[in-house]
């Protein structure tokens, strides 16, 4: 990807725990990532929340939820069913400190 | 309630059907108000973002999520255990038609 908007910040949230999710953001901040993009669909949309705040909460006070983008995806199931799902992007950066 | 912002406005997301929070949203809008503000917390978050989804593809094409803020809430369970909970505001208006 050779865009500005880098594809590797994104944190796909899934099924896995949310400390998991967690530490794959604060891996991203880590490697030196200015800003990183919690993506998740479904039912998994609530984790994406859970795991912005638990950043924030446990381990980055000045974290800020920059801009949060809701959405709907068309997906086509396994029986070639359309169905539409929710989906949620947050893009959260650290705040300057001054 | 006195203040500007009404809490006449808000639809609480439950465990009911997300049809019947879209309803509640069109009733709202229907009575004249000019922007809904859907509110959940915890697993009710995806249901939110679901509602506001389904009340735009399917009855307000120029709905617009004027606002979108995430949060902590604390929590005491029956036990006195605190516990955090995240929540989710969504305030939604229609766009202006030009």
């Amino acid at each position: 990807m050779a865009n500005e908007k880098s594809e590797e910040n994104n944190v796909f949230i899934g099924k896995k725990p949310v400390m998991n999710y967690v530490v794959a953001c604060l891996t991203l901040f880590n490697a030196g990532g200015k800003e990183v993009v919690v993506k998740a669909r479904g039912r998994a949309i609530s984790t994406a929340v859970d795991t912005v705040e638990l950043l924030r909460r446990a381990f980055i006070k000045n974290l800020v939820a920059k801009n949060i983008e809701i959405g709907t995806e068309e997906l086509t199931d396994v029986e070639g069913q359309k169905r539409n799902v929710s989906i949620i992007e947050i893009t959260v950066i650290k705040a300057e400190s001054e």
